[in-house]
């Protein structure tokens, strides 16, 4: 080894030199073959990015048939590159954001290109000294107020790429109307051609493989729920383990350990839920959404999810202290503690289910029951526990864990009770219909006077009418899934 | 009231219409109220944002100079629209940005600019009726595949703009070129417009009034440390407030009310960071920063920053049970709990400091080994309480919060390191400088030589060298701070 560095201390820089051409080949096969794993991985992670990449090619390809195809371009002319920059600029990933993109440019034109011509015929009346200055003061009056008004969080939001188009085509119109003089037809073939473009984007993304964005963010959201029923339940598993039950403790920690860092991510989700709802909110009814599906309400479910999962990051601070600490305390809480955990993450899987599956989150309503038992169960326990022999120090952590997990039990709650805000205002199509759903047991009523989104018909004879309501949301017919049922108005 | 409901229901479609057109005036007021209330707050939150919109009107108003004065038109025609284009996009609120995007925009206008003409004249070799076909096949192709590469996530963060310019020139130029014959000179003209409107964003971005993103992140940072110690001062003051001393307490619990939300917007500050770091990396030196300044190292204590502030909003959740609860125990371990919380926030608010200031830490390092004492002794209290007759339901709680605590100061302790390593590798200055520096005192070598920034010079009279490394730093010279050192060279 010695000898080795020896000799190439002495080799001197050229021999370094000539390492690393040697090495030149290798690098680049390197670079080559990661560049082809990272493709594949995208690819295989997400196929609808390669259908988005041709999307995009196709939609070019389209457009660029305005120089292509003669009679097009006779009509168009070099206005026909408007066409092209618009498919580039406005196609996005998502039918929400394309569509978004492409009506605020729509508007963004229109509006300031009328307002553009106007500048033009107000600076003509100032004579042919005075046009120029006028038309640059009202150039920079109009970029300095619309530049500040991208400050403000809600245009920010929704509408900034608008205003930059605004600036952009204020800023074109005013100042190349005083050199071209037929600037209504320039105005004309330009907007044509940017609407070509515009509706090429939005009908390639639309019925070519869309992704929606309002469909993403419902995933998404399912998605984070079940990666903190997922923690909970490696947790729950690991830091509760009975000692005596070896195999069982092993198994799982194989499998979880991968799931348990799942939660991180959910920590900071809030710009892709806010960016998913911002596009979702553009969308046309599509699949199991209609036009106005309530969006905002996810975000809601989302602010509670994560924190939720700043709770867990809390508790996973705890994970990797000495699990054979305080055995006899440990024993002792164990069972309440465990059934919190379970119980807590069957809650939040059949609250993810439920979002999935667009039906009732009932079923989750039980395990959130059992969760607060287990609390009560928790608090018995801790209040009988006698402490003549404990030491409190090796107790402390133990019991700080059981605590923020009866705080995750409590969001655990509070999500419950958004996902059911959810399927009320989304209409989700009830599942425990069959049980409930008879004369006798007015609970089915209740819950939908509960959601408060039809008005109750309440003369004994009417039941079934709010339940229809329930039903079609999913163009079920009550007579097809419930034949045993009155048809409406015969009762 | 009834009456007037009555009335209302009765007058019909026509008086509500009546009355909303009565309203009108007074909505535009209030809309009006409004915006100028947003507005007004916006530009006193931040003055650099009403800079920021006249910068802008004065660079588009710069830029329509080669439209106004008539020797520029002569030169550069109606390309002249392209300046004013690349600087509606390019402009941005800070320097790094407008950088990287008008770098991007270069590098990316250039390289497809040169493939676009190959492409073209490779298309030409397939004769009148293939040359339309290949071009939209190389279109295709290309824009495919860039938009693919687009979701690679290193080029997603740092030149997802210079691909999008890619795919756009290329195509313009392929797509064009088949109509126009001097290809050449459009390209010329062209791009010499483009490299006017980005120089002049970059020249007024950089020399008026500046925003600079490094300094944004830097500052960022700091305040964000500083928000999670006023968190833990207030948290110590009211928690572990002590029950005769009222009126501190009524006192420090009015003012602190909104500092305790501040912690808030720490939560979700990734994205934030990850830009501004991602834009810092392109500015040139400026004030404090050299170029080359570790902004990732922003990053990691960010990252930190943001573990601590999980921790305390799992904390936050015990803030308001009963504080009267379990006083016996809670006098126990108030006093080691109140020293963890404000020596804790004192060593925040020293490395805050120590980030402002661009100065060495090590004031905070004293305040981190209080609180380590601090959780030494909670340990020795918590040994030593006995628990015959106490509640262990109402323990649990407080000990949760004394748990959470050490976990705080646990996370303190590694923002402290962090901050550390920033110091050493920005080189900060130091502030002890004049107490450790002296021969007999080799501790002050040691902590250079554990920044690991210069070679150590070893030689028992050299000592001097060492310290002029980290004094240089700022420009000042031994001679100046140090008169009574010897000149290097000299001893």
């Amino acid at each position: 080894m010695e000898i080795e560095s020896a000799t190439q201390e002495k080799a001197g820089p050229l021999a370094i030199a000539w390492d690393w051409v040697k090495a030149l080949p290798l690098n680049f096969k390197n670079i080559a073959v990661n560049l082809v794993r990272t493709t594949k991985k995208l690819g295989q992670d997400d196929p609808r990015r390669v259908m988005h990449s041709l999307k995009v090619g196709l939609a070019l390809t389209l457009v660029s048939l305005l120089y292509y195809w003669r009679p097009l371009y006779n009509g168009f002319g070099v206005s026909g590159m408007w066409a092209v920059l618009t498919v580039v600029v406005v196609f996005e990933f998502t039918v929400g954001a394309t569509l978004s993109k492409g009506l605020n440019r729509a508007c963004a034109t229109l509006s300031a290109g009328a307002l553009g011509c106007g500048a033009h015929h107000l600076a003509r009346l100032f004579g042919e000294k005075g046009e120029p200055i006028v038309l640059a003061f009202l150039v920079f009056l109009l970029a300095a107020a619309s530049s500040f008004t991208r400050f403000i969080p809600r245009i920010k939001a929704r509408y900034d790429y608008g205003v930059l188009i605004f600036i952009l085509t204020f800023s074109l119109v005013s100042v190349t109307g005083y050199r071209v003089d037929k600037i209504l037809e320039l105005a004309n073939e330009r907007l044509s051609t940017i609407g070509i473009g515009g509706a090429t984007c939005i009908i390639v993304s639309i019925f070519v493989c869309p992704v929606w964005a309002g469909e993403d963010l419902h995933k998404l959201i399912a998605f984070n729920i079940e990666k903190l029923a997922s923690y909970l339940e490696g947790f729950g598993g690991e830091y509760f383990a009975d000692p005596e039950d070896h195999e069982g403790n092993v198994m799982a920690s194989k499998g979880d350990k991968a799931l348990l860092q799942g939660y991180k991510s959910v920590l900071n989700s809030k710009n892709t839920e806010e960016s998913l709802a911002n596009f979702a909110r553009w969308e046309p009814g599509h699949g199991r959404f209609h036009f106005c599906h309530p969006w905002k309400q996810y975000l809601k479910i989302g602010v509670l999810a994560r924190q939720c999962a700043y709770r867990i990051d809390a508790l996973n601070g705890y994970f990797n202290s000495d699990l054979q600490a305080a055995m006899e305390f440990r024993n002792k809480i164990r069972k309440p503690s465990k059934k919190m955990c379970s119980e807590a993450s069957k809650a939040l899987k059949a609250l993810a289910l439920s979002i999935k599956t667009m039906t009732d989150p009932s079923t989750a309503k039980s395990h959130v029951e059992n969760s607060k038992t287990a609390i009560d169960e928790l608090k018995l326990v801790l209040k009988a526990v006698s402490l003549e022999n404990a030491d409190l120090l090796a107790i402390v952590p133990i019991a700080s864990v059981a605590s923020i997990l009866t705080e995750i039990t409590k969001c655990v709650e509070n999500i419950y009770e958004s996902v059911h805000e959810l399927s009320c205002l989304a209409e989700f199509k009830s599942t425990s219909v069959e049980s409930t759903v008879s004369p006798e047991k007015p609970q089915a009523q209740l819950l939908v006077l509960h959601c408060g989104s039809i008005k109750p018909v309440l003369d004994g004879d009417n039941d079934h009418v709010i339940i229809t309501v329930h039903v079609t949301n999913e163009e079920y017919s009550l007579q097809t899934e419930f034949p045993q049922l009155p048809k409406p108005g015969q009762s």
